[in-house]
């Protein structure tokens, strides 16, 4: 390992990229974050108006910062040129500082601003053939599962669990219906020919990686419902599906009971993956 | 500040007490931590078999540790001394370790032991003699809430709400039940004079103040229940009130609407109270 690290207005060695034991995202969980996939040396170009810059920006008029913020998009591009990284991803959090510990705020302490890569092969991945296999379980989590939070023990269980059964993902259930997968949102394409995810709320994420692919659906002129579906309906649809940001669009074989649609990727969701890819990489 | 801090096997100057921004705590929450009261320059005394010496042994015979893992006992001992605490509080945390970034648990990755103290009068405590203002909120929590995690950020929002309405803390509520407070375990004494609690189970923390407590009042002779109650069964209570590590028992006036009981500590908390804090302070 001998990545360059962002830390607070700092480009450090990895090893040296360390925070206070007294950070509010060590002790609380308070920290938010955004993942941002890296083709052809360039952060992921379908992601117009993304999650990052937002909280990096809310942040910086609120607290007077204690190092020069550079801009989310500036400290992407540097962050990946430091790194020479050609495919991967850009991992970005804020948290709300340093403060001795206290459950309540602590006030006027600057956030801590962390940023780091990972260089990984996204375009050639063997799942984009093969599919990936999706367990279900009981959707643990709190109730505000529209803040992308470090409070992510849930959703590691749960991955574990999936890699245990030799699945890919889990995607979480409750009251009967399929809320999103432990990464990733959840979609199928129905019986009808319909592309059914969740609607926005508190209780999913709102993924980019969802948003992008909701408007490709659309510029295809394809049938779109928001509306939740049951693991009966994903297990008759025709295709199932799943959206991550450096996972882009990965088709659900479904489980070693009962495939889904032939349990190969479907039609649908291998175009999804392709005009994503097309768009992402673009100039 | 000027603290010395145990960081993985080294004490260090708190502003040297740091951790890789790879640790699992930071990125996923995926810490789990104990607050001990000091009273007299010692750990309180009446957490026998408390709850955290189990994960540090445990964690240890896991995995090889990257360090020489003091014993908790020794380690709060060697804390106390090193700071001078006379009453405050040992806080310990333990993490996965630090690995690059993966949902899925890392392998053969030694634990981060992060432990620091906060030295402040406990015993004189001005609330004792007034009372806390309680609030109630919604339980946004995740279904996991035996497990004494760092995924807290549902807790400071409530605690930091509570301060918002000038209160003190923030009981929560799911299906019309008190399930317990941010930082606390919520009591009453019910109309018929029974203390009543949640019983143990994934819903709430199984607190080793609360166990104390129902220790205590079972030696004392009182009527006990663990069986969850209303809102609704708490304004009517005789008396309200709620145990914390670092806050041992504390009556709740109520709010500003109604107050529980004539809106004072009641009795049965006000002997809690001393029952428990001559027994932590016991020799």
């Amino acid at each position: 390992m001998s990545r360059t690290v962002y830390v607070n207005g700092s480009f450090v060695p990895e090893d040296d990229a360390k925070i206070s034991v007294f950070d509010r995202a060590f002790l609380f969980a308070e920290g938010v974050y955004e993942v941002t996939a890296v083709l052809g040396g360039r952060p992921d170009r379908s992601r117009k108006s993304s999650r990052a810059p937002r909280p990096l920006a809310r942040r910086d008029a609120d607290r007077t910062p204690a190092q020069p913020c550079a801009s989310s998009a500036r400290l992407h591009a540097e962050l990946i040129a430091l790194n020479k990284v050609e495919e991967g991803v850009v991992y970005l959090e804020i948290t709300r500082g340093v403060a001795d510990r206290d459950f309540l705020y602590p006030e006027g302490v600057p956030p801590t601003v962390v940023a780091f890569t990972q260089s990984r092969p996204l375009l050639d991945n063997p799942y984009a053939e093969t599919g990936v296999k999706v367990i279900t379980l009981p959707d643990l989590r709190w109730k505000r599962r529209d803040i992308k939070s470090t409070a992510l023990l849930a959703q590691t269980m749960g991955k574990q669990e999936a890699k245990r059964r030799g699945a890919y993902e889990a995607w979480m259930v409750e009251n009967g219906f399929v809320t999103e997968g432990t990464s990733s949102t959840a979609f199928i394409l129905d019986v009808n020919g319909t592309i059914r995810t969740q609607p926005l709320g508190h209780h999913i994420l709102p993924g980019v990686t969802r948003r992008a692919v909701l408007r490709l659906a659309q510029e295809e002129g394809l049938a779109i419902e928001e509306r939740p579906f049951t693991v009966a309906e994903a297990m008759q649809a025709r295709e199932a599906f799943l959206t991550a940001a450096s996972a882009f669009v990965l088709a659900g074989g479904g489980d070693r009971r009962k495939p889904i649609g032939d349990g190969r990727p479907g039609p649908v969701a291998q175009e999804f993956r392709r005009l994503y890819i097309e768009e992402a990489g673009k100039g």
